[in-house]
């Protein structure tokens, strides 16, 4: 992937170069971004709305591996998982800055490949790219990504504010972005063994895309206003279910009831995790990087979402003294712990 | 430095024990901080004024030798970089966000070391930590910041104002920061052949505090205020003077002339010069990491100016046909050129 044939050097353009040779390719498109790439500091103007703040850091052989995501995919994926957390608050993504450190083993079409994917993300969610840092990096490929974005105070949905009988809902369906990192390290594991083989991933297009290019619930923040809804606590789903659960509860000072039978999972997510051996329950609440919104709203919304495609009824809070449990099929009741993709376990 | 007599691994937390760790020695002092760490963003409120953003990021091994730089100093510097960039648009630093990526290399009470360095910053300069992320690293230590602050947007101030015939003022004094640098790389270098020597750094205090622990100018954005000066363009010195002369002249189109013997210089950074065979006037120009601020006032300010003893009138715009010139002592005239401190140049 790296192996361009016209391959330019990054140190050919030099820090300032690069950052130029960008810019050129980046349009503002809000009204709020009043000044982007190019000064001290970018120039943002939110009238009379409140600002919001979210930054992650992706780091490679940690978060990513080159070996098998594009740089494009992964440009768009460190979009999407910052402007996820502005959704999560109710709000408006509405501008990100993106510093990457990488070395020279990185050339300048690599560097393209990977803002293409970054600009790209930004067309689909609206947001400017408006400022950044560019530096040499020894080793890895880091990006760190700040999402700023807008809202209206009373608009805004902490993690706290969920209350007991609230019910417990979530869009879309989860565990297929750990079923579609499986396959990839499956298939990393059989190309290194046989470079000879090509990879399978037949019939494993919906959970590679989950991994590969997942998209921010966008919709969700606007369903919520058509609905007539405001959560009373919501957070995005990159950790897993249960650990994103458990962020809820405790913030919230509640319990809650989790019904194994309502978890939303797609038939490939299923399917693929039999394939593996694995439960895949277990794959929806330890799993990750699913990016869909884990909410609560007042069980007087119940006729509100019940019937809504992409929201599905998981279970309800509890009070805080009746711990946070996970109702099996059999109905049987587990303590819900976290054992969430965690960074520094995981190595 | 690392090898602490009471070590925790950073494993024994986790990443969400060690957030919930740090956060316990954060608090909030700005009324616009709604909401700090413990949500998927951070939530903040400037009434009717521009947003403010600046980021950069600092790798080990191209930003920072942590041979040489204790943690406590790294944080520090790490915030102060970000609020320069705030101040130099003539905004006030309100908030920053900080991610971090480090190996288990880091015991918590390294990484505790780091952190009250950060928190000693945002102390002195008024800035709360709102939020972040932190992450595991394969190989160094990378820290990225990003800083929020506010302004009037009438009083924001950008590289693109500059006007023929306007003064150029800088503050404080150049080169000092990399003058310190030197003395600890020659220092490390000495040690590295013969680990029994003890560093020879009497005398030098002055430019060795200019690399270690460098100030913002917090106090000049007030000044502007009292001397009532609104500067026509600005930037803040982490590159070294002659780069960001470049970049005012650039951006407002004009040239310049620079006189020689008008930089300011302690005598300090001039002596280190000298014993290190170097020319103290290019150390200035190129030696960067100063976090002086350089702008430019109507030269109907000049009485406002020309007798503070922070700012000193360095020499005047021209003419974007008279190209950007040094004046040296003798009076010739020689193009300014960038040799900035460029990471991907370093290598």
């Amino acid at each position: 992937m790296l192996e361009n044939p016209s391959r330019t050097e990054l140190s050919s353009l030099g820090e300032f170069g690069l950052i130029e040779h960008l810019k050129a390719s980046v349009e503002l498109q809000n009204e709020s971004s009043l000044k982007g790439i190019g000064d001290d500091a970018a120039v943002i103007e939110y009238k009379n709305k409140a600002i919001l703040v979210s930054t992650d850091m992706l780091v490679e052989g940690v978060h990513f591996d080159l070996t098998y995501v594009p740089l494009k995919h992964l440009g768009y994926k460190a979009v999407v998982v910052n402007v996820s957390d502005i959704y999560a608050m109710n709000g408006t993504p509405k501008q990100i800055t993106v510093s990457i450190a990488m070395s020279n083993r990185f050339s300048v079409e690599a560097v393209e490949e990977l803002y293409s994917g970054i600009l790209l993300a930004c067309k689909n969610y609206e947001v400017d790219l408006v400022g950044g840092d560019t530096s040499a990096s020894n080793s890895g490929l880091v990006i760190s990504i700040t999402a700023i974005g807008e809202a209206e105070k009373e608009e805004i949905v902490y993690r706290s504010g969920a209350k007991d009988k609230d019910l417990i809902c979530v869009t879309g369906d989860l565990g297929g972005a750990f079923m579609g990192l499986q396959i990839l390290e499956r298939e990393k594991k059989i190309y290194t063994e046989n470079p000879k083989l090509q990879p399978d991933l037949e019939g494993k297009d919906y959970v590679l895309e989950r991994q590969l290019k997942p998209e921010a619930r966008k919709d969700i923040p606007l369903l919520f206003k058509t609905l007539g809804i405001k959560p009373t606590s919501m957070i995005d789903i990159s950790d897993g279910l249960a650990s994103e659960l458990i962020h809820l509860c405790k913030q919230s000072e509640t319990g809650c009831n989790l019904y194994e039978d309502k978890i939303p999972l797609d038939t490939q997510t299923f399917e693929t995790a039999r394939q593996f051996n694995m439960d895949p329950t277990v794959c929806a609440l330890n799993g990750g990087e699913d990016y869909e919104l884990l909410f609560t709203v007042p069980i007087t919304d119940f006729e509100k979402v019940k019937n809504h495609p992409d929201i599905t009824i998981i279970g309800h809070m509890l009070d805080n003294h009746a711990g946070m449990n996970l109702v099996s099929r059999d109905g049987t009741q587990h303590p819900i712990t976290a054992q969430g993709w965690d960074a520094f376990f995981k190595r």
